[in-house]
Protein backbone atom coordinates (compact mmCIF):
# COMPACT_ATOMS: atom_id res chain seq x y z
CA UNK A 1 0.00 0.00 0.00
CA UNK A 2 1.11 3.24 -0.88
CA UNK A 3 2.33 5.52 2.21
CA UNK A 4 0.33 9.07 2.52
CA UNK A 5 1.11 12.84 2.14
CA UNK A 6 1.11 14.46 4.63
CA UNK A 7 0.27 18.13 5.14
CA UNK A 8 -0.06 21.06 7.72
CA UNK A 9 -3.81 20.13 8.55
CA UNK A 10 -6.58 19.88 9.57
CA UNK A 11 -8.42 19.76 6.79
CA UNK A 12 -9.42 22.97 4.59
CA UNK A 13 -6.31 24.80 5.46
CA UNK A 14 -4.43 26.55 2.25
CA UNK A 15 -1.66 23.50 2.46
CA UNK A 16 -4.30 20.85 1.85
CA UNK A 17 -5.22 22.38 -1.34
CA UNK A 18 -1.56 22.79 -2.43
CA UNK A 19 -1.27 19.06 -1.67
CA UNK A 20 -4.32 18.25 -3.55
CA UNK A 21 -3.27 20.22 -6.22
CA UNK A 22 0.03 18.37 -6.38
CA UNK A 23 -0.90 15.37 -6.46
CA UNK A 24 -4.79 14.94 -6.67
CA UNK A 25 -4.30 10.74 -6.43
CA UNK A 26 -2.83 10.92 -2.79
CA UNK A 27 -3.90 10.02 0.33
CA UNK A 28 -3.63 12.76 2.20
CA UNK A 29 -2.80 12.63 6.38
CA UNK A 30 -2.77 16.21 8.08
CA UNK A 31 -0.41 16.77 10.96
CA UNK A 32 -1.27 19.96 13.28
CA UNK A 33 2.77 21.41 12.73
CA UNK A 34 5.05 21.88 9.94
CA UNK A 35 7.58 19.76 12.72
CA UNK A 36 4.86 16.96 12.80
CA UNK A 37 4.99 17.19 8.72
CA UNK A 38 8.60 16.94 8.54
CA UNK A 39 8.95 14.07 11.11
CA UNK A 40 6.53 12.29 9.60
CA UNK A 41 8.35 12.03 6.21
CA UNK A 42 11.55 11.63 8.08
CA UNK A 43 10.40 8.61 10.28
CA UNK A 44 8.79 7.19 6.56
CA UNK A 45 5.06 7.58 8.45
CA UNK A 46 4.67 9.33 5.24
CA UNK A 47 6.50 9.80 1.89
CA UNK A 48 6.29 13.16 1.02
CA UNK A 49 5.38 16.01 3.10
CA UNK A 50 3.63 19.72 1.86
CA UNK A 51 4.42 22.72 4.15
CA UNK A 52 4.01 26.47 3.24
CA UNK A 53 7.89 28.15 3.02
CA UNK A 54 7.13 31.50 1.76
CA UNK A 55 4.60 34.22 1.41
CA UNK A 56 5.09 37.27 -0.86
CA UNK A 57 3.36 39.67 1.29
CA UNK A 58 4.88 37.82 4.85
CA UNK A 59 8.10 36.19 3.99
CA UNK A 60 9.24 33.35 4.70
CA UNK A 61 8.04 30.83 6.62
CA UNK A 62 10.35 30.76 10.03
CA UNK A 63 9.73 27.30 10.70
CA UNK A 64 10.13 25.12 7.63
CA UNK A 65 13.61 26.86 7.02
CA UNK A 66 14.69 25.65 10.50
CA UNK A 67 13.51 22.22 9.78
CA UNK A 68 15.72 22.52 6.42
CA UNK A 69 18.65 23.62 7.86
CA UNK A 70 18.67 21.05 10.88
CA UNK A 71 16.96 17.72 9.28
CA UNK A 72 19.76 16.26 7.34
CA UNK A 73 17.44 13.28 5.96
CA UNK A 74 14.60 15.83 4.55
CA UNK A 75 14.96 17.09 1.25
CA UNK A 76 12.85 19.32 -1.41
CA UNK A 77 11.45 17.43 -4.09
CA UNK A 78 8.66 19.78 -6.31
CA UNK A 79 7.44 23.54 -5.24
CA UNK A 80 4.42 25.17 -6.18
CA UNK A 81 2.93 28.35 -5.72
CA UNK A 82 -0.95 28.85 -5.08
CA UNK A 83 -2.86 32.29 -4.72
CA UNK A 84 -4.25 33.27 -1.35
CA UNK A 85 -7.29 34.48 -0.92
CA UNK A 86 -8.45 35.27 2.68
CA UNK A 87 -12.27 35.26 3.88
CA UNK A 88 -13.44 36.05 6.93
CA UNK A 89 -15.90 33.68 8.32
CA UNK A 90 -18.31 33.49 11.37
CA UNK A 91 -21.33 31.54 12.93
CA UNK A 92 -24.73 31.96 10.46
CA UNK A 93 -26.30 35.25 12.08
CA UNK A 94 -23.32 36.77 13.47
CA UNK A 95 -22.24 40.37 12.13
CA UNK A 96 -19.74 42.33 11.86
CA UNK A 97 -20.18 44.55 14.41
CA UNK A 98 -20.87 42.36 16.78
CA UNK A 99 -17.13 40.80 16.74
CA UNK A 100 -15.24 40.52 19.39
CA UNK A 101 -12.43 37.89 18.98
CA UNK A 102 -11.14 36.83 15.57
CA UNK A 103 -8.41 33.85 15.30
CA UNK A 104 -6.19 32.68 12.66
CA UNK A 105 -2.71 31.96 11.81
CA UNK A 106 -0.19 34.44 12.31
CA UNK A 107 0.80 34.84 9.02
CA UNK A 108 -2.83 35.09 7.96
CA UNK A 109 -3.31 37.75 10.59
CA UNK A 110 -0.10 39.44 9.45
CA UNK A 111 -1.34 39.17 5.64
CA UNK A 112 -4.70 41.08 6.51
CA UNK A 113 -3.00 43.55 8.71
CA UNK A 114 -4.78 46.82 6.85
CA UNK A 115 -7.92 45.33 6.96
CA UNK A 116 -8.35 43.88 10.59
CA UNK A 117 -6.63 48.02 11.69
CA UNK A 118 -9.28 50.07 9.59
CA UNK A 119 -12.03 47.43 10.45
CA UNK A 120 -11.54 46.03 13.43
CA UNK A 121 -9.46 48.14 15.83
CA UNK A 122 -10.65 47.18 18.97
CA UNK A 123 -11.19 43.44 18.12
CA UNK A 124 -9.05 41.20 20.25
CA UNK A 125 -6.73 39.28 17.37
CA UNK A 126 -5.82 35.58 18.41
CA UNK A 127 -2.99 32.93 16.81
CA UNK A 128 -4.26 29.61 15.69
CA UNK A 129 -2.22 26.63 15.00
CA UNK A 130 -3.62 27.05 11.03
CA UNK A 131 -6.34 28.68 9.29
CA UNK A 132 -8.15 25.87 9.28
CA UNK A 133 -8.06 25.65 13.22
CA UNK A 134 -8.91 29.03 13.67
CA UNK A 135 -12.61 27.72 12.42
CA UNK A 136 -12.68 25.51 14.57
CA UNK A 137 -11.37 27.81 17.59
CA UNK A 138 -14.24 30.26 16.09
CA UNK A 139 -16.89 27.95 16.05
CA UNK A 140 -15.95 26.93 20.37
CA UNK A 141 -15.44 30.25 21.14
CA UNK A 142 -19.10 31.40 20.39
CA UNK A 143 -20.81 33.99 18.47
CA UNK A 144 -18.74 37.28 18.81
CA UNK A 145 -15.82 35.14 17.56
CA UNK A 146 -14.41 35.25 13.83
CA UNK A 147 -11.69 33.05 11.60
CA UNK A 148 -9.74 34.36 8.66
CA UNK A 149 -9.59 30.80 6.15
CA UNK A 150 -10.11 29.80 2.77
CA UNK A 151 -13.68 30.05 1.39
CA UNK A 152 -13.76 26.61 1.19
CA UNK A 153 -13.65 26.25 5.23
CA UNK A 154 -16.88 27.90 5.12
CA UNK A 155 -18.09 24.66 3.26
CA UNK A 156 -16.81 22.29 5.35
CA UNK A 157 -18.23 23.71 8.76
CA UNK A 158 -21.25 25.12 7.26
CA UNK A 159 -20.40 28.54 8.66
CA UNK A 160 -21.20 31.86 7.03
CA UNK A 161 -18.78 34.11 4.59
CA UNK A 162 -18.96 37.37 6.02
CA UNK A 163 -16.02 39.27 3.96
CA UNK A 164 -13.73 38.08 0.76
CA UNK A 165 -10.76 38.94 -0.10
CA UNK A 166 -9.58 40.81 2.53
CA UNK A 167 -5.90 40.35 1.99
CA UNK A 168 -3.73 43.70 2.18
CA UNK A 169 -3.01 43.01 -1.28
CA UNK A 170 -3.95 40.92 -4.34
CA UNK A 171 -0.57 39.35 -5.44
CA UNK A 172 -0.81 37.38 -2.26
CA UNK A 173 0.55 33.92 -3.35
CA UNK A 174 2.04 31.32 -0.97
CA UNK A 175 5.24 28.81 -1.95
CA UNK A 176 4.61 25.07 -0.85
CA UNK A 177 7.31 22.91 -1.10
CA UNK A 178 6.74 19.07 -1.32
CA UNK A 179 9.42 17.43 1.15
CA UNK A 180 10.98 13.78 0.93
CA UNK A 181 13.62 11.42 1.75
CA UNK A 182 15.32 12.30 -2.38
CA UNK A 183 14.78 15.44 -4.57
CA UNK A 184 14.15 15.42 -7.98
CA UNK A 185 16.26 14.59 -11.07
CA UNK A 186 17.32 17.19 -14.00
CA UNK A 187 14.56 18.64 -16.15
CA UNK A 188 16.26 21.20 -17.91
CA UNK A 189 14.56 23.98 -15.71
CA UNK A 190 15.30 23.22 -12.07
CA UNK A 191 15.93 24.88 -8.81
CA UNK A 192 18.60 24.21 -6.44
CA UNK A 193 17.70 25.29 -2.32
CA UNK A 194 20.89 25.55 -0.02
CA UNK A 195 22.40 26.63 3.23
CA UNK A 196 25.31 27.85 4.40
CA UNK A 197 27.15 29.26 7.38
CA UNK A 198 30.87 31.00 8.03
CA UNK A 199 33.20 29.79 10.53
CA UNK A 200 34.61 33.38 10.53
CA UNK A 201 33.66 36.84 9.89
CA UNK A 202 35.92 38.94 8.15
CA UNK A 203 34.92 41.83 4.84
CA UNK A 204 33.96 39.96 1.71
CA UNK A 205 33.40 36.52 2.69
CA UNK A 206 29.40 36.28 1.19
CA UNK A 207 30.55 38.36 -1.88
CA UNK A 208 33.41 35.78 -2.35
CA UNK A 209 30.18 32.80 -2.39
CA UNK A 210 27.92 34.80 -4.51
CA UNK A 211 31.00 35.24 -6.68
CA UNK A 212 30.86 31.71 -7.31
CA UNK A 213 27.11 31.90 -8.71
CA UNK A 214 27.69 35.44 -10.83
CA UNK A 215 30.63 34.14 -12.49
CA UNK A 216 29.22 31.31 -13.90
CA UNK A 217 26.32 32.78 -14.71
CA UNK A 218 23.62 31.51 -12.40
CA UNK A 219 21.22 33.62 -11.43
CA UNK A 220 20.00 33.67 -7.51
CA UNK A 221 16.08 33.44 -7.14
CA UNK A 222 16.78 34.47 -3.53
CA UNK A 223 18.89 35.00 -0.40
CA UNK A 224 18.15 34.60 3.67
CA UNK A 225 19.33 34.80 6.33
CA UNK A 226 17.94 33.35 9.65
CA UNK A 227 19.85 32.56 13.14
CA UNK A 228 22.42 30.38 13.62
CA UNK A 229 21.25 30.57 17.48
CA UNK A 230 24.23 29.66 18.39
CA UNK A 231 24.83 33.89 19.68
CA UNK A 232 23.33 37.00 18.15
CA UNK A 233 24.58 38.35 15.01
CA UNK A 234 25.70 34.87 14.02
CA UNK A 235 23.99 33.59 10.82
CA UNK A 236 22.90 30.84 8.28
CA UNK A 237 22.42 31.43 4.82
CA UNK A 238 19.90 29.92 3.08
CA UNK A 239 19.78 30.61 -1.03
CA UNK A 240 17.79 29.70 -4.34
CA UNK A 241 19.80 28.77 -7.46
CA UNK A 242 18.92 28.09 -10.91
CA UNK A 243 20.21 25.09 -12.13
CA UNK A 244 20.22 21.47 -10.88
CA UNK A 245 22.98 20.30 -8.49
CA UNK A 246 23.68 17.65 -11.23
CA UNK A 247 24.59 20.69 -14.15
CA UNK A 248 28.59 21.24 -13.87
CA UNK A 249 28.03 24.91 -13.30
CA UNK A 250 26.04 24.30 -10.45
CA UNK A 251 28.45 21.64 -9.47
CA UNK A 252 31.56 23.16 -9.82
CA UNK A 253 29.82 26.37 -7.84
CA UNK A 254 28.59 24.16 -4.73
CA UNK A 255 31.64 22.44 -4.70
CA UNK A 256 33.79 25.56 -3.92
CA UNK A 257 31.10 26.83 -1.35
CA UNK A 258 31.42 23.71 0.10
CA UNK A 259 35.07 24.22 1.35
CA UNK A 260 34.95 27.51 1.90
CA UNK A 261 31.59 27.06 4.60
CA UNK A 262 31.86 25.70 8.40
CA UNK A 263 28.27 23.81 7.27
CA UNK A 264 26.91 23.53 4.15
CA UNK A 265 23.76 21.66 3.33
CA UNK A 266 22.03 21.36 -0.32
CA UNK A 267 17.85 20.65 0.57
CA UNK A 268 17.78 19.58 -3.01
CA UNK A 269 17.02 20.64 -6.86
CA UNK A 270 13.72 20.35 -8.38
CA UNK A 271 11.51 21.69 -11.26
CA UNK A 272 10.91 25.48 -10.87
CA UNK A 273 7.44 26.25 -10.91
CA UNK A 274 5.73 27.37 -14.24
CA UNK A 275 1.88 26.65 -12.85
CA UNK A 276 1.91 23.09 -13.96
CA UNK A 277 0.94 20.40 -11.43
CA UNK A 278 2.43 17.54 -10.69
CA UNK A 279 5.04 16.60 -13.09
CA UNK B 1 8.67 69.72 28.79
CA UNK B 2 10.73 66.42 26.97
CA UNK B 3 8.53 64.46 24.60
CA UNK B 4 8.37 61.35 25.91
CA UNK B 5 9.79 58.12 24.98
CA UNK B 6 7.56 55.84 22.93
CA UNK B 7 7.85 51.73 23.21
CA UNK B 8 6.00 48.41 23.01
CA UNK B 9 4.09 48.41 26.02
CA UNK B 10 2.50 46.87 28.22
CA UNK B 11 4.44 48.20 31.02
CA UNK B 12 6.91 44.57 32.21
CA UNK B 13 7.87 44.16 28.36
CA UNK B 14 11.30 43.18 27.39
CA UNK B 15 10.80 46.75 25.52
CA UNK B 16 10.28 48.69 28.44
CA UNK B 17 13.25 47.31 30.09
CA UNK B 18 15.41 48.24 27.28
CA UNK B 19 13.95 51.53 26.66
CA UNK B 20 14.81 51.97 30.97
CA UNK B 21 18.30 51.04 30.25
CA UNK B 22 19.43 52.70 27.01
CA UNK B 23 17.95 56.32 28.73
CA UNK B 24 16.98 55.72 32.59
CA UNK B 25 15.68 59.20 32.98
CA UNK B 26 13.13 59.11 30.30
CA UNK B 27 9.53 59.55 30.92
CA UNK B 28 8.25 56.59 29.00
CA UNK B 29 4.85 55.97 27.32
CA UNK B 30 3.74 52.39 26.17
CA UNK B 31 2.05 51.88 22.72
CA UNK B 32 0.22 48.55 21.95
CA UNK B 33 2.20 47.69 18.85
CA UNK B 34 5.51 48.46 17.04
CA UNK B 35 3.26 50.55 14.10
CA UNK B 36 1.97 52.60 17.02
CA UNK B 37 5.66 53.07 18.71
CA UNK B 38 6.71 54.21 14.51
CA UNK B 39 3.47 56.54 14.28
CA UNK B 40 4.69 57.92 17.65
CA UNK B 41 7.58 58.61 16.62
CA UNK B 42 6.77 60.20 13.07
CA UNK B 43 4.08 62.51 14.01
CA UNK B 44 6.00 63.88 16.59
CA UNK B 45 3.95 62.09 19.83
CA UNK B 46 7.29 61.15 21.43
CA UNK B 47 10.88 62.13 20.70
CA UNK B 48 11.89 58.57 19.96
CA UNK B 49 10.68 55.14 20.30
CA UNK B 50 12.20 51.74 21.00
CA UNK B 51 11.10 48.68 19.67
CA UNK B 52 12.78 45.08 19.05
CA UNK B 53 14.40 44.66 15.82
CA UNK B 54 16.02 41.22 16.08
CA UNK B 55 16.40 38.11 18.19
CA UNK B 56 18.94 35.57 18.44
CA UNK B 57 16.70 32.68 18.03
CA UNK B 58 13.79 33.59 16.24
CA UNK B 59 15.56 36.06 13.96
CA UNK B 60 13.92 39.25 12.33
CA UNK B 61 10.89 41.10 13.87
CA UNK B 62 9.36 41.30 10.50
CA UNK B 63 7.33 44.57 11.73
CA UNK B 64 10.13 46.53 12.51
CA UNK B 65 11.97 46.31 9.11
CA UNK B 66 8.36 46.73 6.90
CA UNK B 67 7.91 49.72 9.17
CA UNK B 68 11.42 50.97 8.35
CA UNK B 69 11.46 50.16 4.42
CA UNK B 70 8.06 51.99 4.32
CA UNK B 71 8.47 54.90 6.47
CA UNK B 72 10.90 57.56 4.89
CA UNK B 73 10.62 59.76 8.05
CA UNK B 74 11.91 57.50 10.74
CA UNK B 75 15.62 56.96 11.50
CA UNK B 76 17.53 54.34 13.74
CA UNK B 77 19.41 56.67 16.89
CA UNK B 78 20.91 53.40 18.79
CA UNK B 79 21.38 50.03 19.46
CA UNK B 80 20.64 48.00 22.42
CA UNK B 81 20.93 44.31 23.41
CA UNK B 82 19.59 42.64 26.24
CA UNK B 83 19.72 38.92 27.42
CA UNK B 84 16.26 37.97 27.36
CA UNK B 85 14.80 35.19 30.13
CA UNK B 86 11.77 34.18 30.09
CA UNK B 87 9.06 32.84 33.11
CA UNK B 88 6.17 30.75 33.16
CA UNK B 89 3.95 32.34 35.29
CA UNK B 90 0.44 31.52 36.30
CA UNK B 91 -1.96 32.66 39.19
CA UNK B 92 -0.87 32.07 43.13
CA UNK B 93 -2.06 28.01 43.67
CA UNK B 94 -2.62 26.89 39.44
CA UNK B 95 -0.07 24.13 39.18
CA UNK B 96 1.53 23.21 35.71
CA UNK B 97 -0.30 19.45 35.95
CA UNK B 98 -3.82 21.74 35.65
CA UNK B 99 -2.78 24.08 32.33
CA UNK B 100 -5.61 24.28 29.64
CA UNK B 101 -4.01 27.19 27.87
CA UNK B 102 -0.24 28.99 27.53
CA UNK B 103 -0.35 32.84 26.18
CA UNK B 104 2.59 34.72 24.97
CA UNK B 105 3.79 36.86 21.91
CA UNK B 106 4.44 34.92 19.26
CA UNK B 107 8.10 35.18 19.33
CA UNK B 108 8.48 33.96 23.03
CA UNK B 109 6.34 31.11 21.85
CA UNK B 110 8.91 30.42 19.43
CA UNK B 111 11.82 30.97 21.77
CA UNK B 112 10.28 28.42 24.22
CA UNK B 113 8.96 25.72 21.44
CA UNK B 114 11.33 23.08 22.85
CA UNK B 115 9.88 23.41 26.83
CA UNK B 116 6.49 23.80 25.89
CA UNK B 117 6.62 21.12 23.37
CA UNK B 118 8.29 18.38 26.07
CA UNK B 119 6.04 19.81 29.13
CA UNK B 120 2.98 21.16 27.75
CA UNK B 121 2.38 19.00 24.43
CA UNK B 122 -2.06 19.56 24.64
CA UNK B 123 -1.70 22.88 26.07
CA UNK B 124 -3.16 25.36 23.70
CA UNK B 125 -0.72 28.22 23.19
CA UNK B 126 -2.43 32.21 22.38
CA UNK B 127 -0.72 34.90 21.13
CA UNK B 128 -0.72 37.62 22.76
CA UNK B 129 0.19 41.31 21.62
CA UNK B 130 3.31 41.38 23.81
CA UNK B 131 4.72 39.08 26.63
CA UNK B 132 3.20 41.90 29.31
CA UNK B 133 -0.17 41.41 27.69
CA UNK B 134 -0.09 37.78 27.84
CA UNK B 135 -0.05 38.33 31.60
CA UNK B 136 -3.36 40.39 31.34
CA UNK B 137 -4.52 37.68 28.94
CA UNK B 138 -3.81 34.86 31.76
CA UNK B 139 -5.47 36.58 34.09
CA UNK B 140 -8.77 37.49 32.23
CA UNK B 141 -8.55 33.97 31.33
CA UNK B 142 -8.99 32.43 34.63
CA UNK B 143 -6.70 29.18 36.61
CA UNK B 144 -6.48 26.90 33.63
CA UNK B 145 -4.12 29.79 32.23
CA UNK B 146 -0.69 30.74 32.12
CA UNK B 147 1.64 33.15 30.67
CA UNK B 148 5.59 33.42 29.33
CA UNK B 149 6.78 37.02 30.19
CA UNK B 150 9.94 38.36 32.10
CA UNK B 151 9.71 38.14 35.47
CA UNK B 152 9.35 41.29 36.91
CA UNK B 153 6.11 40.94 35.07
CA UNK B 154 5.30 39.01 37.87
CA UNK B 155 6.02 41.28 40.69
CA UNK B 156 3.76 44.19 38.74
CA UNK B 157 1.05 42.19 38.58
CA UNK B 158 1.76 39.89 41.83
CA UNK B 159 0.92 36.45 39.88
CA UNK B 160 3.38 33.27 40.64
CA UNK B 161 6.36 31.82 38.81
CA UNK B 162 6.08 28.72 37.71
CA UNK B 163 9.51 27.83 36.02
CA UNK B 164 12.58 30.17 34.80
CA UNK B 165 14.76 30.26 31.69
CA UNK B 166 12.29 28.28 30.04
CA UNK B 167 13.83 29.58 26.87
CA UNK B 168 15.36 26.64 23.92
CA UNK B 169 18.72 28.31 24.35
CA UNK B 170 20.66 30.51 26.79
CA UNK B 171 22.25 32.35 24.38
CA UNK B 172 19.00 33.85 23.77
CA UNK B 173 19.53 37.64 22.89
CA UNK B 174 16.78 40.40 21.64
CA UNK B 175 18.35 43.70 19.69
CA UNK B 176 16.37 46.83 19.75
CA UNK B 177 16.42 49.97 18.08
CA UNK B 178 16.00 53.55 19.19
CA UNK B 179 13.97 55.53 16.26
CA UNK B 180 13.91 58.77 16.21
CA UNK B 181 13.50 61.58 13.28
CA UNK B 182 17.37 61.76 12.76
CA UNK B 183 20.50 59.01 13.48
CA UNK B 184 23.46 59.80 14.91
CA UNK B 185 26.83 61.55 14.27
CA UNK B 186 29.85 59.31 14.02
CA UNK B 187 31.69 57.79 17.30
CA UNK B 188 34.83 55.99 15.54
CA UNK B 189 32.59 52.54 16.25
CA UNK B 190 29.43 53.04 14.11
CA UNK B 191 26.90 50.38 12.20
CA UNK B 192 24.93 51.82 9.09
CA UNK B 193 21.64 50.08 8.11
CA UNK B 194 20.13 50.51 4.66
CA UNK B 195 17.58 49.13 2.50
CA UNK B 196 17.73 48.19 -1.70
CA UNK B 197 15.61 46.83 -4.31
CA UNK B 198 16.75 46.05 -7.88
CA UNK B 199 14.06 46.85 -10.88
CA UNK B 200 15.57 43.75 -12.68
CA UNK B 201 16.31 40.74 -11.98
CA UNK B 202 20.46 39.04 -13.49
CA UNK B 203 23.00 36.83 -12.53
CA UNK B 204 25.18 38.91 -10.08
CA UNK B 205 23.50 41.91 -9.25
CA UNK B 206 23.55 41.79 -5.62
CA UNK B 207 27.12 40.11 -5.82
CA UNK B 208 28.05 43.65 -7.65
CA UNK B 209 26.58 45.64 -4.63
CA UNK B 210 28.55 43.19 -2.19
CA UNK B 211 31.71 44.09 -4.23
CA UNK B 212 30.92 47.68 -3.41
CA UNK B 213 31.30 47.10 0.35
CA UNK B 214 34.06 44.24 0.08
CA UNK B 215 36.75 45.98 -1.79
CA UNK B 216 36.28 48.69 0.51
CA UNK B 217 36.84 46.08 2.73
CA UNK B 218 33.41 47.40 4.73
CA UNK B 219 32.07 44.39 6.96
CA UNK B 220 29.09 43.13 6.51
CA UNK B 221 27.25 42.55 9.84
CA UNK B 222 23.47 41.39 8.50
CA UNK B 223 22.06 40.49 5.19
CA UNK B 224 18.39 40.23 4.89
CA UNK B 225 15.64 39.73 2.91
CA UNK B 226 11.78 40.70 2.89
CA UNK B 227 9.06 40.28 0.47
CA UNK B 228 8.43 43.84 -1.84
CA UNK B 229 5.19 42.51 -1.84
CA UNK B 230 4.66 43.35 -5.16
CA UNK B 231 4.91 39.90 -6.56
CA UNK B 232 6.20 36.44 -5.08
CA UNK B 233 10.08 36.38 -5.52
CA UNK B 234 10.78 39.92 -5.62
CA UNK B 235 12.33 41.45 -2.78
CA UNK B 236 13.82 44.38 -0.56
CA UNK B 237 17.16 43.22 0.53
CA UNK B 238 18.46 44.95 4.20
CA UNK B 239 22.11 45.39 5.21
CA UNK B 240 23.91 46.73 8.52
CA UNK B 241 27.47 47.56 7.33
CA UNK B 242 30.39 48.58 9.96
CA UNK B 243 31.09 52.01 9.81
CA UNK B 244 29.20 55.17 9.51
CA UNK B 245 27.83 56.82 6.07
CA UNK B 246 29.73 60.06 6.64
CA UNK B 247 33.01 57.96 6.61
CA UNK B 248 34.33 58.23 3.09
CA UNK B 249 34.89 54.68 2.21
CA UNK B 250 31.10 54.07 3.67
CA UNK B 251 29.77 56.87 1.24
CA UNK B 252 31.31 56.20 -1.65
CA UNK B 253 30.16 52.63 -1.28
CA UNK B 254 26.44 53.70 -0.73
CA UNK B 255 26.76 56.21 -3.68
CA UNK B 256 27.78 53.53 -6.16
CA UNK B 257 24.83 51.56 -4.74
CA UNK B 258 21.77 53.68 -4.54
CA UNK B 259 23.08 54.13 -8.30
CA UNK B 260 22.65 50.54 -9.20
CA UNK B 261 19.41 49.92 -7.33
CA UNK B 262 15.47 50.69 -7.83
CA UNK B 263 14.84 51.59 -4.39
CA UNK B 264 17.41 52.84 -1.56
CA UNK B 265 17.06 53.59 1.30
CA UNK B 266 19.57 54.67 5.01
CA UNK B 267 17.76 53.85 8.31
CA UNK B 268 21.05 55.90 9.80
CA UNK B 269 24.38 55.57 11.13
CA UNK B 270 24.73 54.66 14.70
CA UNK B 271 27.03 53.68 17.34
CA UNK B 272 27.71 49.66 17.52
CA UNK B 273 26.44 48.17 20.73
CA UNK B 274 29.22 47.02 23.09
CA UNK B 275 27.44 46.78 26.00
CA UNK B 276 27.11 50.56 27.42
CA UNK B 277 24.15 52.42 28.21
CA UNK B 278 23.06 55.37 26.89
CA UNK B 279 26.19 57.35 25.48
Amino acid sequence: MARPVAYLGPPGTFTEQAARKDNPQADLESFPSIQGVALAVASGIADEGVAPIENSLEGSVNDTLDILIRQPALFIRRELVLPIAHCLLAASGAGAGDLEIIYSHPQALGQCRDFLERCFPKVQLVASLSTAAAVEDMMESGPKAAAIAPGQAARLHGVEILATGIQDNNSNMTRFVVLSGSDSPPTGDDKTSLCFSFGEDRPGLLHEVLGEFARRDINLAKVESRPSKQFLGDYVFLMDVHGHREEPAVKEALRSLKGRSSMFRVFGSYPRWRGSTHP
